[in-house]
């Protein structure tokens, strides 16, 4: 078990004993989230974007629009936040102040680089497309060059950051347990639904082995098409 | 239609056809949300952290600890952003570049403001678990005084806000129709599974209305509790 080492930033404060900094626990709450949340601050105002993920090796991969407003300000190597989330259940207790939410996250904080060369690129777009649907780079069309230029690729290394986890059932001040109110967990989950063809789709396409047996990065027992 | 006025921080420059400033669209996305996403900074580090939000009239509120980093620093009077996000489904084009994922997302710029006095952190947080929980603040034991002094409840003007939604499927370069690879999209949702009783919930306590009936805030036809 490598423990990363907290500092002043990653320090989890509320809560410490839902705190972890074990980097197996931190690269399973990335490796099982389909997409993340990115922030940074572009002229003193912080943004948060939502957007894809892949962690390989040690850093955490994003992705986006060379053009983009997120990706030029992370790339000039300004502090960023990478926030993963799992919601994993409503806790419901037997007083509206404990109520709460059962959840896996992970918070990664660093500065970025950028991803130069069109192999390293598309190696780690590779893994991309292979993080959210499991064996899916092979089956379409590879990037041009035009298109690879056109794609910026930022990795943030995983050195400080920390997880925090929050499982189980409702915890009650004891003098509550007597109430005769409900208490429990209503467990959540991210669930993807039946394929549906695109109109254009030629006659005679057969549904890819990627798409038919798709499952969700969390709902998956291996690493599939990520590395390290 | 109530249009936002577009700022120079909110304005959508990528894909801006996707972009929207129109206030019942952003209330939508807000309101069939779980959860959102906080940005602010602390000592020039961005942080971004998951938790419960509702919208009551023209403002989304958040709630934590009153000990909690987010909220000291954000009660401060410090620049805040909340993005709210859905991911509605994974989008297989026929070329790699062309991936993407159907979202619906929301972003609210601002400075919080802390709710004081009791009465109004109170109503908020009615507000606040029956977003989460329809009908749920009735059926617990409502908070004490001193828990609503540990409480630290911000709200946020949704004056400067912006949406992005992208719906549908692939569009592929017009020279990729002709390639044999399926292309289409995979739906996906949060979804909520079977309530487990609490340990040590007492023989004879029957599982609560809210609970029985439970659906996420995507799955509600109405607003259910919350108002405005």
């Amino acid at each position: 078990m490598e423990e990363l080492r907290a500092t002043e930033r990653t320090r989890i404060r509320r809560m410490p004993k839902r705190g972890s900094y074990d980097r197996a626990l931190i690269n399973s709450i990335i490796d099982q989230a389909l997409f993340c949340h990115v922030g940074f601050v572009h002229e003193g105002t912080p943004f948060v974007i939502p957007t894809l993920h892949v962690r390989v090796g040690d850093r955490i991969y994003v992705h986006g629009s060379a053009a983009s407003r997120m990706l030029r300000t992370a790339a000039g190597g300004v502090p960023m936040c990478v926030t993963v989330t799992h919601i994993d259940g409503i806790v419901l207790a037997r007083s509206a102040f404990h109520h709460s939410v059962n959840y896996r996250s992970a918070v990664i904080l660093g500065v970025a680089e950028e991803v130069v060369g069109d192999a390293e690129k598309n190696r780690v777009l590779e893994a991309l497309v292979n993080h959210v649907v499991p064996g899916r780079w092979s089956e379409a069309r590879p990037p041009h060059p035009k298109e690879l230029a056109a794609t910026s690729v930022l990795g943030l290394p995983i050195t400080e950051a920390s997880a925090k986890v929050r499982p189980g059932g409702p915890v009650d001040d004891e003098e509550d347990y007597a109430l005769p109110v409900w208490a429990g967990n209503i467990p959540i989950r991210l669930t993807a639904g039946a394929p549906i063809p695109d109109e254009r789709l030629g006659p005679g396409v057969a549904i890819s082995p990627s798409v038919a047996g798709y499952r969700l990065p969390g709902e998956r027992g291996d690493r599939n098409g990520t590395s390290g």
